[in-house]
């Protein structure tokens, strides 16, 4: 961005002093909503064609608007254009370049609008436009998650809870655990942009333009799905970004989430998986690191959304009525938790991608749990011990099991059937990993062929999410 | 709630030491989960009919089951129940309660699922319900805002930005933004519900449950519209929690923005309106002041909300799958926001029916701001002058009305045309309130008949979201 | 607590409406605020002996109130007291009661008083209490950090970065890096208190109370530091409230970091330590478990004081002076962050001292990571390598390692000087874990003596900080 | 800043793919810690010097570095130094361009220093010169509230409680009362920059540099005030960041308590200030509009502040032990934070100084809400009726004179008699404004003579601070 000082201000009528350059700085917003500048043109431009169609302006005027816009366009793409502090703002630098390229056409622009709607249809058109890049980067994320998931239906490793050993689970079921979480994401995204895609513009300040326009036209020509149906609501509601950076906050939730596993799992002690060298860095003092900086950072940066949303949540307490010039404040916030998605989930699915599995090592680990415990207890229920009796023994047996350091189908038959009598040498086909997660069948369960019908599932879904 | 000490734990046969009090203190949830009692019977209801249905316990069991729950339901509600804290949780307590009362059927009633995916289950009843209600409370609040909207579509008051009056808006215009603001809640919300209403149970601790279950038939029988697909997913899970907290966040924030507006209101020095005394309260020192505390308290309660929000996202920052214990700590911020919630809106429809509007006094702050300015710019534009040069002259003339201590519509012809030469005698129709509304009639403009046209749509929504 | 109706209310002379039993609920804040009965009767004790010693009222009068308030005292502490929510508060629930049971001097105990500077200084001697005995848990946690450390200083276990194994730490030396975080936290607390310990009462509502009473006299009888300076300031300020719930943060940010890594190293792939059974509890459905409850819950509690912290924020954002009503809500995240931390402190100090430390565990974990990589580049610097150099020479070497899965300690010679022709058979001095540790001597380092001295050094601090 | 591509990466020697451009991207730091450069190059002058005179590098080799680091020096403020993202931060990047500029001496500085203390040095260097920069314009903002202050002990406004008038106040009072709030905010940052100013460096990676160095003479050499006193904690501590950040938010939220009241005291139906022009902006379509820009911004910049708050919280929140690259997100938080800061604190000393006060419109004010009818309560209270009796007759007393629309002091004596017996003629002294304030005597009262010593007390006060 390239910003020169300029003399005049845009309310040189009123005020007798020279505005401070602090205050300038201060009060400016055209240091990041420059990134606002192709939503502004586009609105301004299917505001121009409407008030010409209403008679407002000229065809004339008109012409000269698109082809300053034009110009504009060019010179901004090609970084030429002249970025102004003086000029406040991302519209007051396009509208004032306009007029030096096409004159008086340039001042009736601004004619049946007001800077409030005008600022509040850019950052929808800005947001909408966020959100279906976001919302094919989460495609992106649950399709390399499902990809991973078809070749791991049979790896077997330990679930956790509590970060105890719990039970077998298979690798493909808990990489569905996330494949699920981020379709809810999108869920919420999908119906957030209903709420972000309805036009402000007309509103004018706060009381509705008292020109003779036509919104639904504008709207129509955005792509808006329908109007702000009040003026003084148009202006000042702020719900959409709060609700996109909410949404937001629970994608990057997810993602620390996910994080915090690879890390666990990248850790020598766990060594369930390796990532790809580009994910990783090394230490400046110690060479043997490879660290798994990108999930670290993606966990850090669950701070960064969580923090803009409560930013945000604060900018609009106690606020009354209409605009008000705190909710300049809402851009910063909303312009970095978009970068730190759209990077955070590009990288995401590389990252998933290369992932390696080390089967073996998750095979050993089981063995350190008595992750079969539960089997043990649900073959007794099924023999007709109540729940809570069946429980009982199985503690016991795991404590024999703990005091010989063994594996529960390391423990003979005879020393199992102290335990209970009603346990019988098929005992030992649940207590595999593998004869354990055969039994989860139920839909959600974790055995290999439920889990290959879910991704089957997941497919369809996502694939009809395309339009395929 | 009646806590007695229990000697015995749930985990007798695993330890070997007491399980201190000081611990048992910290790590029991039926101090708070005592609240779920209702929603834990009814799913270990629909949970036991469907063991019997698929003969995993007997008829008998049921009958006894049933039984026993319907006598702990009768000693829950007439305060009899005895909450123990030895036995941790509502869960525990309940089980317990029904062995006593019924035996063996007690013990077989946990078959086929785990608390992680029974407290689920619990959470998005008790949620569900809550939303339902909350939802009911938002509509009495937008009729009460229609009702008194409707008797105000040609009281006028200064609209303000920045705090400062900028046009003239009906009362009645004012109050709808707030029905826009409270219609986007309500989707918000049933777009949550969507989400909490997926059955989770089935899905034990972590793998998914063992036995022949039979989870549609639980989901049908509890309302839920699926099944939560994935069993990792079904037990952490806690987005639901969040997303319900962020929605109840945004109604916070706008009866924050609206409790600032009534508390300025109420000021002597705006005197807009005044509130009925039963939401004031006097000082203990100065025996003159009526203030409006339910407000006040309102705008702080925001902050409570806004907290419960922060919480929950924390909590659930880098948890590794699957259940953690730290998830016990969801639910009170939850039921806190709910709470809040529902006595905030209960109180708030009966607020809004006692305002009383003083006219006059909106009158009279009209006559402060040049209120009418935009109007007169409006009013050059229209007959052919670039916007931006007619900002100038009416710059021009508020200078010289403000150096007079008068208003615009007070300055004679003579001096007007001094500021524009178009400026002709019509232009003191749109110098005064009235005019200047009656401009405002594009969708959504403050004009009397287009907001008895929004409030008249407003009304057939309500109607249609109720069903009627 | 035993509350039950009553008839009038406090203001009954200014409002014709009776008031509605929900806004009674709303707004009164006993439910709560009668935890600070104590502070509210030794304040009103000490107001009453300077009205007496300044003639406001009579030595009669105050031998009645003295009399009521330890009637008073009694009929709390024994259960008796009946709280009524029509009172609204603790303030004029003891004050109505004092008059019932003394007549008119109870009525003169409010002079020179008002509810506003009242209830300031109640919070104020309550949350002076509660940091004297936040600071209490403090030192005792310490002290079992010492404890468990001085026992530790030759147990080596690795010094992860990142998750990876970095370099050799002696166990004793990662307790006392939270040794220096609580060091910090009471310092903060220490520091925090001298802000809380200042007089507000003399305020009055706002603008100083006109009678002629002695503050300096109050201050002193209270243990007051010095007085509030300024009266609009007196009655608003809240400060120290969210002061002292951002040290409490803190707090639980360390812990939840200590938690972290307890739950890490319970979990069996680490197995670095055990915990007591009193801290766990065991599953419902997996007998074998056992899960470390209490530090996964002290994780999760952390969310809770964050989300206090940020309510407190958002209630005093952008409140005009003076009192307003909002700051009621000042009290419950105040005393939650306060219960909490009582209770996680508490716990905290068992908990260490019941850590069981596995140190064959901790030593076979240090074989996984090439610990002494940096010993082994240190080695060539000290050699006169220059430092990159160096690190490209280890680089290669650990890959070698990696490729023959061993260790660095188990090259031979000859291949090590393959990477760097200095490389001499003294190196495997420092490639062992004990060499690695012996070097770090620097103050701050993982030495045994250096951690040793850096133990001697903390016990010293602890005596001195409780004046021993 | 200007940045290149650069083929190598840093840690070449141990991956064998190449790194990715947006790994790169995410992963560096180099875009905002290039501000840390002054303090980078200090500090690695300061570890120069000591290696030199401990004889770890040759005097040679501290000439070489000392002469390229001025060299480095001028061409980064001299704009020429180019930033190569591929150099990851701050400290690669001058270390590389060192060792191009020097050679092996270059190499060597690295010795006995890691990333992880080096960069903690930085951040701790940078946040002492930020809070000793901040400390001054607090100490600025007070000076030019005092002088305000000083020429208003006489000037009177109604003091509010609920937004209610209370009781008249002077306007020096009222903003004396943030005096002491922003008091308190310099005592928290000098007591935050204590344990800012403490030294990691010599904590190497995590465990202590394994070279003879020597602490204390760096510490000496750039001022620190001790040392990190253990190495874990030195590289993983951000507690300092946490605390400033918490004193910024306290910050924060004074100003944005004191906008508000600036921006309502603005607004017409108040009018008891303006603001200059210089502080405010017009409007693109109500050209009579003077919006108070610049307090508004600082209001809503509450939330960005409270929002970094809760990010860094959220950062720290269960990591283990010891550096993680989460921690690279404590930077931007913090930048923002001290930017905030830094230009809010500058143009509110300019505000403060151009507030023009109207007294007129104060007093007024003051007649709108029966603000001495405490002092009528007082009046009766001296006279030796109860305070709960007295109260009760004024709020009979209030409600004849709103019935009646006048003042208190309008009311004739006979009947003010009706009310109470005891009131006499005498009683119209303390029903002015000047006669209530002037009763207001005690420390920390509104009496023009009380706040006068107030003033000159504050006064001392920042000269003693500032050493004078």
């Amino acid at each position: 961005m390239n910003k020169t000082s300029c003399d005049s201000s845009t309310w040189s009528g009123r005020f007798s002093e020279p505005v401070d350059k602090l205050v300038q700085n201060f009060t400016a917003s055209v240091n990041f909503d420059y990134r606002l500048a192709s939503f502004d043109i586009e609105a301004s431009l299917a505001h121009a064609r409407m008030l010409c169609a209403q008679d407002i302006i000229s065809a004339h005027d008109l012409e000269d608007i698109e082809r300053g816009m034009n110009e504009i366009s060019q010179e901004i793409s090609e970084g030429r254009f002249e970025w102004k502090i003086a000029l406040e703002d991302v519209h007051l630098n396009i509208e004032r370049r306009l007029t030096e390229l096409v004159g008086d056409a340039g001042k009736r622009l601004h004619t049946g609008r007001s800077r409030n709607d005008q600022v509040a249809t850019d950052i929808r058109l800005y947001l909408r436009d966020a959100t279906d890049q976001i919302s094919i980067l989460l495609t992106r994320l649950q399709e390399a998650l499902l990809e991973k998931a078809q070749n791991h239906t049979h790896t077997i490793m330990p679930g956790f809870t509590h970060l105890q050993v719990a039970q077998p689970v298979s690798f493909a079921h808990h990489l569905m655990a996330y494949f699920e979480m981020l379709n809810r994401d999108d869920e919420r995204l999908t119906e957030c942009r209903k709420r972000i895609n309805r036009l402000p513009l007309g509103a004018a300040a706060l009381a509705g333009s008292g020109y003779p326009i036509n919104r639904e036209m504008v709207a129509q020509s955005l792509g808006f799905e329908g109007l702000c149906s009040n003026s003084l609501d148009a202006v000042s509601d702020r719900d959409f970004a709060i609700e996109f950076t909410a949404a937001a906050a629970l994608i990057m939730m997810h993602l620390s989430r996910l994080s915090e596993e690879i890390i666990l799992w990248m850790n020598p002690q766990f060594g369930f998986i390796d990532l790809s060298d580009r994910f990783c860095t090394g230490s400046s003092i110690m060479p043997q690191k490879k660290n798994p900086d990108v999930p670290e950072l993606v966990r850090g940066k669950s701070g960064r959304v969580y923090g803009h949303l409560m930013s945000l949540l604060t900018l609009m307490k106690s606020q009354p009525l209409a605009y008000n010039k705190d909710n300049q404040e809402d851009k910063e916030p909303l312009f970095d938790t978009v970068d730190t998605l759209v990077a955070t989930l590009t990288l995401y699915s590389s990252l998933i991608q290369g992932i390696e599995v080390k089967p073996q090592r998750m095979h050993q680990a089981l063995k350190q749990g008595f992750a079969t415990a539960t089997d043990l207890a649900d073959y007794l229920v099924i023999k007709g011990i109540p729940f809570r009796d069946a429980h009982e023994s199985v503690a016991r047996a795991v404590r024999e099991a703990e005091r010989l350091d063994c594996d529960l189908a390391d423990l003979d038959i005879h020393i199992l059937k102290t335990f209970h009598e009603s346990i019988e040498p098929d005992v030992y086909q649940v207590l595999t990993p593998e004869g354990s997660i055969a039994t989860r069948t139920l839909p959600g369960g974790t055995a290999p062929e439920t889990v290959k019908n879910a991704i089957k599932i997941a497919k369809e879904h996502l694939l009809k999410r395309q339009g395929k």
